[in-house]
């Protein structure tokens, strides 16, 4: 028989068992705080119609996507959980209640040059609360308050979740009289790897008056804490409704985030936070693991204007952040920030001696009633190899099971990372390793 | 704007928050059970190189692949979880331990003709055994005592496991030098459809000789108590060795389950039961719902001889059952035996008073920080919307929050369901609602 390879494609990421129980763990987290604060889930096909896929067209996404006819259907699949939301709730709209807080997480696939920590296929882990007609502003504190939760729960203590306000840029720039803020926002943006005065002049170039690219740098430099930039804001001078209206949204959210009981450690405004620059209209997101802030932003979201104009006349708009599960479990092991710390499920691999595997099964039946988690080594085998086995699987404890054991009702409990063995019935491992 | 009608294709099942958590609860049971059991996970691709898929090639499922280009590459869809664990198991052969208990839960596409109750996009979950070279009948008898606790988590009582050996019927037929099994077989299975003298004549049709015919009919009415049916058989005088070896594996199967503690009457020995039949090549398994045999097996599976030889020269017995998730909800939602009991999963709805509303936050703090669910109602509005929102969320419990229940620290409590309210601090809305 010709043997094919067995090899997946580049850019999909497949973990052996013990990453991948690590991953599910992960997911179970972030899952466990999006329903806690009442978000709920969906689950859309990872298949949707092109042309309903692609309403919003264009763009660099449209090279990635996968899309293929099958029959007469033009189909492709999702490259990301905001599209089919928008689809969904648009669809749904009359059987859902507004605010309509959702969560989602799956894979999406864009066909993106495979490099490393890039994957094609990668998980998505989203919440979006959608407003019909209008949405309160503190929804847009409440994301922020769920971020802080799930990245404590999954194990880190230093991260900070950044806050900015889009209102705030636009009516400051409004102000200067710029209208090419995106070329602007992109040369800010560039401030940390080029420097303040390279910034000056690449905005000099790009056709900024000097008084006001050094206006611009005055206020990209506005720092210090929440209270203390509110206050620089304020004082800055600025006329202008939306920058007003931008700067009470950004106190109003900081506030709710401080009464939603988040420390002020976790979370900061930083006004160089823009984030895609056509899609985010309000408050937007990101969140840096601090000491590993060439990661990236690890969570990133904000506040759109209108979620479905593609599908609906109905205005809904919404907030919202995404955490890309893959790129983040790359990052975080490739860092050993992360580590598997188990391979095995279960509590007991029972061992029976040859011959003594109905025992060993009676065995597991009474522990796994109990509610101990308890699996057979069927295979008949020398002992060596059993335990060979236990070893690879790195269960926590063994059991053998003998005739001696048998008879007697004492079974020796093997620890098998420290080697040390009990002497006991079953009811006291029963007692000892129930949960 | 142009408005594109949002929708999804043919055959793909979405379902509304209520009923998805309903969903989502049935993949947490068959998880939970899996994985109890010693049955570790992995998460494959969706998409895999055509090749490595098509390795085995032909028949009716490739027509149904959703195949195509990307670049030079030419990629597929899985259309069943076991052709990517074969994969899977080959390619990381030598990190695995052995026997290799996998679970894994995701969706798999097929083009199929687009029907009521069929789908292209569907949940399977699927456990597998894999041995190196080898593996213990035994693992046979882990499979159903599986089937069964998780289908009584999911709340069945009324279910049979029904279980066969392929090296019985395989044995029988060559006793009676019959070689063209399958088209007997075939002809076997319409007997509840057409009846046992109609099949007696289909099969002298198709050459099998009438005194054969009807030994066929008396093995296929051997039925009675799993002891009786062992007997019957053993006393049927068929001096074949295939035969033999499928009997002594059937009852050292059927006797194992008994260990494991499953009462007969939740399985069975049924020697109708044959399967896919080029594949599986011992144990044979499918699950009925009883008083409703007419959605037909919902959970099949059964010992195949090599998982993966289109991938690797190692020999790698396994046995595995499959859970086909989106067509059983399907079923189980149409016959009414499934409902959607919360569309909320949250305990409490905070309402707010207008101006209140960071008050309100401030009580989601304490309630979440004491493990109750709780998310605030952040819309302006008037109080019947308001409550409006809460009636179609199907939330347990509102909480209102004005000016008098700020100042006394006392709250109405209102039980959605039956209208009741008491009044309560926060400290005893804990107490109540905390699980």
């Amino acid at each position: 028989m010709t043997i094919v390879k067995p090899s997946t494609l580049p850019g999909f990421l497949e973990l052996l068992p013990g990453d991948q129980i690590l991953f599910n763990e992960m997911i179970d987290t972030i899952r466990k705080n999006y329903e806690a604060h009442g978000f709920l889930p969906i689950d859309t096909p990872v298949i949707e119609k092109s042309e309903v896929l692609l309403a919003k067209g264009g763009g660099e996404t449209e090279k990635q996507i996968y899309r293929f006819q099958k029959g007469d259907t033009d189909m492709s699949l999702r490259f990301d959980l905001t599209v089919p939301l928008a689809r969904y709730t648009a669809e749904h709209f009359n059987e859902l209640a507004f605010p309509f807080k959702r969560y989602q997480i799956g894979k999406v696939y864009r066909g993106e040059k495979a490099q490393k920590g890039r994957f094609r296929e990668f998980y998505q882990c989203d919440i979006d609360t959608i407003g019909n007609g209008s949405l309160s502003i503190l929804n847009d504190a409440e994301i922020p308050v769920i971020i802080y939760h799930t990245f404590k729960d999954l194990g880190f203590d230093k991260f900070i979740v950044k806050i900015n306000n889009r209102k705030i840029l636009n009516g400051f720039y409004r102000s200067l009289e710029i209208t090419d803020t995106v070329s602007v926002l992109r040369t800010v943006d560039k401030l940390d790897k080029i420097g303040r005065d390279n910034v000056i002049k690449e905005l000099i170039e790009i056709g900024v008056a000097e008084d006001k690219a050094e206006k611009i740098m005055a206020f990209t430099a506005i720092g210090g804490t929440n209270e203390e930039i509110l206050a620089a804001l304020k004082a800055f001078g600025i006329t202008d409704s939306t920058f007003e209206e931008g700067l009470d949204e950004l106190k109003t959210v900081v506030d709710a985030i401080a009464a939603y009981g988040v420390p002020d450690t976790h979370y900061t405004i930083d006004l160089k936070i823009a984030r895609g620059l056509d899609y985010y209209t309000g408050t937007v997101y990101e969140t840096e693991l601090v000491g590993y802030e060439s990661i990236g932003s690890v969570c990133s979201g904000g506040r759109y204007e209108d979620l479905a104009s593609f599908y609906t006349d109905k205005k809904l708009p919404g907030v919202g952040i995404s955490i890309g599960l893959s790129r983040l479990y790359y990052q975080l092991s490739q860092a050993k920030l992360i580590e598997a710390k188990k391979k095995s499920l279960v509590d007991v691999l029972v061992i029976p001696m040859d011959g003594l595997e109905l025992e060993g099964i009676k065995i597991i039946q009474q522990l796994t009633q109990a509610g101990v988690a308890a699996t057979l080594y069927a295979e008949q085998a020398k002992m060596n190899k059993k335990f060979k086995f236990a070893d690879k699987l790195e269960v926590p404890y063994t059991l053998v099971v003998g005739e001696t054991e048998v008879a007697q009702g004492i079974f020796g409990l093997k620890h098998m990372q420290d080697g040390t063995q009990e002497d006991m019935t079953i009811e006291a491992i029963i007692a000892k390793l129930k949960k």
